[in-house]
């Protein structure tokens, strides 16, 4: 199942499921009651986030192959970061990039989406709490990344954090998916999460050691190979296998 | 004006405000319309966080003799660093200490209040988005902060960003406001906002360059020197002159 979130023509946020070529929605509690199934053209409509997380957590340096295109060592545990609520972006969005800046990257992710409160979950409890998989862009701005302690203006700016176009179920993903992504319709980075370093269950076993995961919240679990530089104008997809594919723009 | 928020008997979450000795409750919107004044006794009720922000935008080495004290040089701009909503605790609360670590500090601070939503602020035109200040205590788990590259273990874990027990208005807190903290009774740290390097003008200006702040953040200011080493059953009292006194204690 692909859950999805929308705005429908009348304004109101609507939820369904996303299927091959149509959102069938779930009746709408806003503005009415629809008893019957309404289905809307995914092209017809602004796609919202599939999720609202209290904080988004990132894992750096998560395949080997992309340590080494950043000239650095595969760490010993996970390399953890952070975005805030600010950083979220939809599919479908068009998002500035920084001014001035001399390098700005795409980074293609699966994400996890958490389905309920959890802290202290063991690796192999974690079926518990993942409610599916969403694809993720970890905009990263390389001027100030490497100048600074924490990465905040590198990595948490506003839209820095696009994510979706669904949540999809765990049975939808397999444990090999492919991750790709394709830049102004060039394939640039092609991997599967069986290059992980450290895999799903490891690093929610290591960050609910420390912090509390909330609904919504989503593990970006690390780029591989391939990122490069965005320029005015760009259009990034990320397609992960069972999920689908996310796809934003960058401002001309 | 000192704004709180608490729980009271009847388990609703209030709203008041907290004069030299009660609290002056608004109203409660939640159960029933109570149109006279009611009073609390502070030591009666809980004293919840007196916001619930989205992010916690935190400085690090703000201080010239606390930059020394950590063998660190101060930095030529602003070091930034996040908590999310899960680090949030409140005075009065009992807060666990990570099991396991070697040094876990109290950090006491100056915490700026967010009153609207806004990005690229300049410095002259900060008033307008401050709603208030409160107290903050940084509680820093050095054992990891010293090896990760981004502060999360170290820095964002849950409870370790105790704020209040109230929001004060701008005109109650002096430009140069002092702040103490007092371990078990015993002064540890005292200082004022005069020596702040990068003043919270200069902060919410660098902060907004990159992101969105929401009514309700809080933005760290950074510690002064006299930072230290946690033990159990230890009470750690923050006071900012114009707002108060935070105070927690940690398990015993």
């Amino acid at each position: 199942m692909r859950y999805v979130r929308f705005r429908d023509d009348a304004g109101d946020v609507r939820r369904g499921e996303w299927t091959d070529d149509e959102i069938v929605a779930y009746p709408n509690e806003g503005s009415r009651f629809v008893a019957t199934t309404e289905t809307y053209d995914p092209d017809d409509v602004e796609i919202l986030p599939p999720t609202d997380p209290s904080k988004v957590v990132c894992i750096g340096k998560n395949y080997a192959d992309h340590a080494a295109e950043m000239d650095s060592e595969v760490p010993d545990r996970p390399l953890i970061f952070l975005k805030g609520p600010n950083a979220v972006a939809a599919h479908g969005d068009t998002l500035p990039l920084l001014p001035d800046k001399e390098r700005i990257d795409y980074e293609a992710e699966l994400g996890v989406v958490i389905g309920e409160r959890c802290r202290n979950v063991a690796a192999e409890d974690v079926d518990d709490v993942i409610a599916g998989y969403t694809c993720f862009i970890d905009v990263s701005n390389r001027d100030d990344q490497r100048q600074e302690t924490n990465w905040i203006r590198g990595k948490a700016f506003d839209d820095s954090a696009p994510i979706g176009p669904v949540v999809a179920s765990p049975e939808d993903v397999p444990d090999d998916a492919r991750v790709q992504c394709r830049l102004n319709g060039e394939t640039v980075q092609d991997a599967d999460l069986s290059l992980l370093i450290f895999s799903i269950p490891e690093l929610i076993e290591e960050i609910t050691t420390y912090m509390t995961l909330e609904p919504g919240d989503v593990i970006a679990t690390g780029t591989p190979e391939g990122v490069g530089e965005l320029s005015p104008g760009d259009t990034v997809e990320v397609e992960v296998e069972g999920v689908g594919t996310l796809e934003v723009d960058f401002e001309a």
